[in-house]
């Protein structure tokens, strides 16, 4: 196996030989198997907000089989979804890419002050469907979060004891943060650390913007000099605070962008230490043809094949 | 087995036989058996809206007894009811067509902003019953709606454990949604898409209108030039938003029309390429002579029998 | 995915996805990876005849490392042993081969007639140690083979419900079976048929030679001519027994041989379309070096790569 | 064994020989082994206020191996985290210092009136990581402070039933205290009883002031002549108030301070009969040189080898 | 920690860090603590033999606290009795030296030629208890092997669940071997590796003699020329098949002998890399002052202090 591999499983020493199989799993599969990066390919849209604004700028996004279809032929490390997704192609594509069950989600269809999700698959669906593990949604700054890091923890309890990887994507939202805080630098490490001590084995944040939110934050940011200037700064701040590295965390991009943009966005995570990306409206809100090349363009940046 | 159901069966792989068992015997019933679509007769009238409302006009569908009888001689493919309705005819009617347990149900004794269903029957009571699925309706737009999906979750598990089909009424409504908004094109598509992403192995939505009821979804119909100006186009498009077809996905008419309008609202579904209806009111609201009659024009028109 | 692979996972459509992931884990692992061919390497010798008679002619084989190694360097599709071998390194080489917990096992220290085992391990465990499968033994002819069938039964229920495939090792053996009978051609296609109907995934029987234990088949094997004259018609048969060849059979050479004789043996288990083999004692009982070439031939032959 | 130690734990007759054997592995390791004294290390900061305000001063408090080093280097009695943190070493330093899992945590990304904590470890996660007991935070002032109690007590009784030591932070907060009676000697007594009454072995509270937060408490201290002048007297009437000094109670000094102030401090525990320090800014916000000479110091002072 | 410790304990990477916490207990206490060498005092004989044979000729022996004071005052890794001694003493000694609850025994009231034992503890007893880990015996030979195997299984299964470590007794007995044949170097070397597949941690056999019991064994042991001439090669050899020394494999001595015999025994043990000893009757059966010395004189020889 990959030395690179090797060393990043022995951070997770004293997890189960299970459990290590499956991040083995998800970081040995794909075009970046072996490089300790990773892209996932994540396709939650249709149920976060709704399956007109998420496929039809590419209609063959509406069939649940095209997903798998790209994970697999882009050499994507895995494929997230909800229940309802992965059940339409978990048998048709069984062993051609790891899966990840998104166990909770939420719908645009009543905007809340103070975002909740409801949990909609299980631990034991995740193996019924031959999953490497689960992702679960935490929004650090809800007036629900303690109650979805309560969730979290059984769910990840559960998960563990039979083996599976836990990912965990750590959004700030909610009443306390503003907008602008949802990506600012000191929350983003912060929502990346509480996911890590809730025992997330992949942590999954938002690129964060080097607007700083809070007060008492800011103090420390600025009299011990944390380096935020650049994006590559900022993610290597988010690693750091992610147990020194010591946990793989990833990031997505949001809403689709301009090539270039996510281009350099790719290389100031590979830069900063980051462990790679999880895109989804950026790939499948496009031709497959374009997809692939586009995916194939960043896992040659993160596997250093181009600058 | 007809071609048809074969190949819609193989949209279910990975599904347990059992499953599919289920869902061939309600594909394969009736006057429309093998067609591919499914006229369901759903009876639940009397507790969403009273018994005089429901059955006044023609009251020997008072007698729960009637509907089975209806059911079985219309050839319909199923027939859906709560507990009561369902314990009051299953032995007497063993065998003589696939019964759907609906297993939450609202009155209307109190009008709430935000509606919610009591649960009032079990997947325990389905396999008594010897039900083939259990029905379950969700409320998108209200502020319950996380809770109801996870109930969902919990309950489709179990009935998916034990080889029950899952046919979900995924109705928007509730303070996130406008009144115009529960039957909007976008929203009666997201509905579909979130029920399918539960694990509804059959999905029944209201027929949508033309009207948009998000700007963000507008902004993506528009630019994206959507087809949703005729029945039939805006069908389709649900039928494509609940995994491109490859979840069955049925509409409801809601209250008693002029026949002309129901027929031509049939030749939509079948021209958009949805799987069938389900028809309550105008059916039990009429003399069982006349709903057999019509019952059978329905399904002639499914069953491209007559234009 | 090969094509190869595809069709076999389809032999067992209505198992779970889960189930269906982890048969292509190993039918898509290792130098045969994607051919439809499987090597797998056992070691449960240590356990069943004693540590000296298993590892003293080769001694690195006492560590239960090297037998990690040895599957991983010679491409074995993947590594059997029971609950100790397995704890002793799957979290070091965890992703790196496919492992199969063999969940009961025997020793000989006291000689029974009826032969039974010990359960030494469980289906948690083998999730525990991120297993594919459960290896379970049955003694067809034992007077404790009814109690074997039903705790293979119970097992591979839970098993089958957490998605581990089910490999048999199906060793007629007992007061109802010669010495000669064992192996011979009715019993060992009787053998693998019991398991195919216990609900194996994957069955292991011993090459079956051209005695035939018992007259009322012999009359049989006569009449219909059933054609057992050279080795690889007698694997034909036994594939033919297992489900028409819809269940994957492969075949145990037994104590350690001359290599021409296993090469032999390979290519009747080839031509006989046998879907491979499970090499213990002929792989661990000589120096690595050797084994891996040894091992490299079988798998030349059964990829058709030399005659 | 010391005596001091088996004086100790005679206050705790009754309990169960693990929970002595646990407690008893705290009091006999480290630089304090056998003096009756305790300095443990918390690091629950990153998750209470975010990883920059927590490490940035001292970079590499990031990692938390850093912490498990830190602990075992200065031989503080025991070191206390969360699940996270103690996943990220307690197989790399299994047996070298005695751990404690934070079972209940809380951020600042919401600011509430009465806060509470989400439970993010259970008595399980303690037993699997080698854990000697568990800690709980409870907030008596805030509304959600009855609720607190409860989930403590069931977890305690977890805990205990499977001989772990339960720790317990009880720290006033909440719209029932003034901002400064959250450390008033009244409150701060009343807390730690409190603590005590619920089945704490050991609690951990702050250091009070002379402030005096309630009438009807002023009254008593007033007519009955309560000695609260100095901080030792103020120590001495919490040690009073945890049952006579027969539960151990342990002082948390908070932000970090001049090394002078704390020194002083900890002679004030020491000489009011506290039973030592949870010292976590104070620690780990310096270079590990200095911090391991600052917590040598606490440790002479605590030892009574300097003045 | 002394990095010999450190070394043994990562033969068991994967296991969980509560179990390794518990084997450095152990490994770190006592006279021999950090040599990776561990002399464990056992005390089951009362039950085994009856009391009088036990203690008769040290009549304090007869007195539980006794034991644990021997242990504590020897400097002894460990101390292992059944639930009534430890009951009697747990408490008063919590913490001073690691605890193991012999969770089986046997008496000699009633003489079987297949033996078997009762199961007379608890892993929730030994939480309780605050011990270190549970002790098993097996009988390999016994007509009850498979059932004790299978016992062995689930106590370990769920001791490991909650970090305690497993030490199993493995003592060849009943009809499946002769009364020579029970310290034969092949079935003791045997009896060790079964031990190790079934999942201890620790693995106690008698010291073996030179005698081969297994026709099937003699051919390999003199074909592959295995040194088994001395005492330390025959350990050596064990050790071996204990997974080539990656479990702890310690011998007893039996019956009380003279002491120049048993430090022979004791350099063989040293000299053959075994990892220690246990030391039941030699210890307690003579005057407190001598098994003290005695003792010491063992562990001098184990810590390389005289020859």
């Amino acid at each position: 196996m990959a030395k690179q591999v090797k060393e990043m499983l022995s951070w997770y020493t004293g997890e189960s030989p299970g459990i290590l199989t499956n991040l083995a799993r998800m970081l040995n599969h794909g075009t970046l198997a072996g490089t300790g990066k990773m892209v996932i390919l994540p396709v939650d849209q249709g149920f976060e907000h709704g399956p007109a604004r998420s496929f039809a700028m590419n209609p063959p996004a509406y069939n649940p089989q095209y997903h798998f279809e790209l994970a697999v032929e882009a050499g994507c490390n895995a494929y997230a979804a909800p229940l309802g997704f992965l059940e339409a192609g978990a048998a048709e594509f069984a062993g051609e890419v790891p899966l990840i069950l998104k166990l909770n989600n939420h719908d645009v269809l009543l905007e809340e002050k103070d975002p909740y999700q409801a949990v909609t698959g299980s631990v034991k669906d995740a193996l019924r469907l031959g999953c490497v593990g689960v992702g679960y949604t935490i929004y650090p700054g809800s007036a629900h979060r303690l109650e979805m890091y309560q969730v979290l923890r059984e769910i990840a309890a559960e998960a563990k004891d039979v083996g599976l990887a836990v990912i965990v994507w750590s959004y700030p939202r909610g009443s306390g943060v503003s907008k602008k805080g949802e990506t600012a630098i000191d929350v983003t490490a912060y929502a990346a650390h509480i996911a890590a001590q809730l025992g997330a084995h992949v942590v999954k944040v938002k690129l964060p913007s080097d607007h700083i939110e809070h007060d008492a934050a800011r103090k420390v940011y600025e009299a011990t000099k944390v380096p935020i200037g650049t994006l590559a700064d900022r993610v290597r701040h988010v690693v750091q605070s992610t147990f020194n590295g010591r946990r793989i965390v990833i990031f997505s991009g949001g809403a689709k962008e301009e090539d270039k943009v996510v281009f350099d966005e790719i290389r100031a995570i590979r830069d900063g230490g980051g462990f790679g990306s999880i895109i989804g409206r950026n790939s499948f809100q496009r031709p497959r043809a374009e997809a692939l090349e586009f995916l194939a363009t960043v896992m040659n940046i993160y596997a250093g094949k181009v600058k």
